[in-house]
């Protein structure tokens, strides 16, 4: 099954579907507190299971995409987890997973325009995987991790370049708002064995520019949730980007970086895709 | 005034305060989003006009302590921002503020226990002044940016050594659940015209070990909050602490980490003073 969350008129509303082209707005299902509250109070297991006929149809030319999960508790991100791109960027491979976060508000839907900031024009795609937790806890065995994941879904965790170089913290070029997207889906993890058979693959406008599997992890996706889980509790809805593969922009001689006009699609072949346009901020 | 937040039996309730010593019940005003709703829906000035004794006293040893706003939308954290700090941890100070964030469940309230993990005993103090923003906004000048703060705190922005030099981000030693703490109470902007002529003390078992002023500071406050602002939206009741003074535990010599039975002390001499002790996690 697939999960997600769109507005209709001014509401945010829960949405489900089995193939991906029709939408089934479960709000009465999920309650006011959206996937987040549902994925707090039901196993994923009891959402597969529900009877999609039941929920009305909305037309997705009708609503607009949010993030799966508007405002998860915590978004972290895994950097340098593929030794293909630590390479590129002249980075070693550390011992532990090298974690950032950011924040929700950096964040738009499938659909909506990624913002370039009006301070820097260094605005870089890196597609990765993301993993949505669906049970939360703390000190988690990576042999028992996967069973406490909601599902699997894809992240634009683009980077402004010149300010995630500013000092050695990525925290400020990670965190420019409207930057990223994610979603518009979230694939359950019925669907999804096992996340090391995952590909990633980055397309500026319709040309491939990253792929990835997952097999090629650093750190896989149970490892990761061990490690993250050892010094926090993880909660229903907490989101992961597992890393992006070579073939960022920055690396590109000259280096080319996102601008308005430019499309920015991420997939994970068979199972979600995640399209956006580039465009200045409001004024 | 002096502005915090304590739960009463089973229920967080907002408390106000002229000397720090007797405390008032506001949550009447407040409403029911607490200290960070008051903030969102009205000035600080407007806060700072209500008279305290329209609310009921409460006695502070019926109370528990919560972090002043227990939950933030944002926490920042500027790392390297006094050289003396710098210095001792062999770090350059680079030409933009270092930095990271912290989840507000790494933070316990003044008097509750800071929890030493089990799976390091590096548990380093870091005494530092905590900004909390009451009016929010995005590309707020520096010189602009005093009049966005609705007061000044203490935070112990402790570190766990061990994990924070896993990898090159800070993240994972940084975010370790209730290792960090801050309040009671945040001191209104009023009563603070300059922060730059704020001490830092942190005490060690009654020993100080920390001694900083905010002249000091790298990156002032006004320009901390420009910098942050430039890429993302500030909003009431986030928080950023500006960084911690020489005198860690993990540059003496042998290195001197907290452990149970410890009692941290972290002040800004003649305004508000936070004590935890340190203890075990719970079972």
């Amino acid at each position: 099954m697939r999960l997600g969350t769109v507005v209709r008129g001014s509401q945010a509303s829960t949405v489900a579907s089995v193939d991906g082209a029709t939408l089934h707005d479960i709000s009465d299902y999920a309650g006011p507190d959206g996937l987040a509250g549902l994925l707090r109070s039901v196993d994923v297991d009891d959402i597969i299971g529900i009877d999609l006929a039941r929920y009305p149809v909305v037309a997705e030319a009708a609503v607009r995409w949010l993030p799966p999960v508007p405002a998860p508790s915590k978004i972290f991100c895994v950097g340098l987890n593929f030794s293909t791109h630590a390479a590129e960027v002249l980075a070693d491979v550390s011992d532990h997973p090298t974690l950032f976060t950011r924040f929700s508000s950096t964040f738009v839907g499938h659909r909506q325009p990624l913002l370039r900031p009006t301070v820097s024009d260094t605005l870089d795609w890196e597609g990765e995987v993301a993993v949505v937790i669906g049970r939360g806890g703390r000190n988690i065995p990576a042999a028992d991790a996967l069973a406490h994941v909601a599902g699997y879904t894809v992240m634009g965790e683009n980077s402004i370049r010149e300010w995630q170089l500013h000092s050695k913290q990525a925290t400020a070029g990670k965190n420019f708002d409207g930057t990223g997207s994610w979603g518009p889906w979230i694939v359950t993890r019925d669907e999804i064995p096992d996340p090391a058979a995952l590909e990633i693959v980055t397309e500026l406008n319709g040309v491939q520019v990253q792929h990835g599997t997952l097999a090629d992890l650093v750190f896989d996706v149970g490892s990761i949730i061990e490690y993250i889980s050892t010094f926090t509790q993880l909660a229903p809805g907490d989101v992961i980007a597992t890393g992006t593969p070579a073939g960022i922009g920055h690396r590109q001689d000259p280096p080319r970086y996102l601008k308005p006009g430019d499309t920015l699609t991420i997939r994970i072949p068979g199972f979600v895709e995640l399209t956006n346009d580039v465009a200045d901020p409001p004024a």
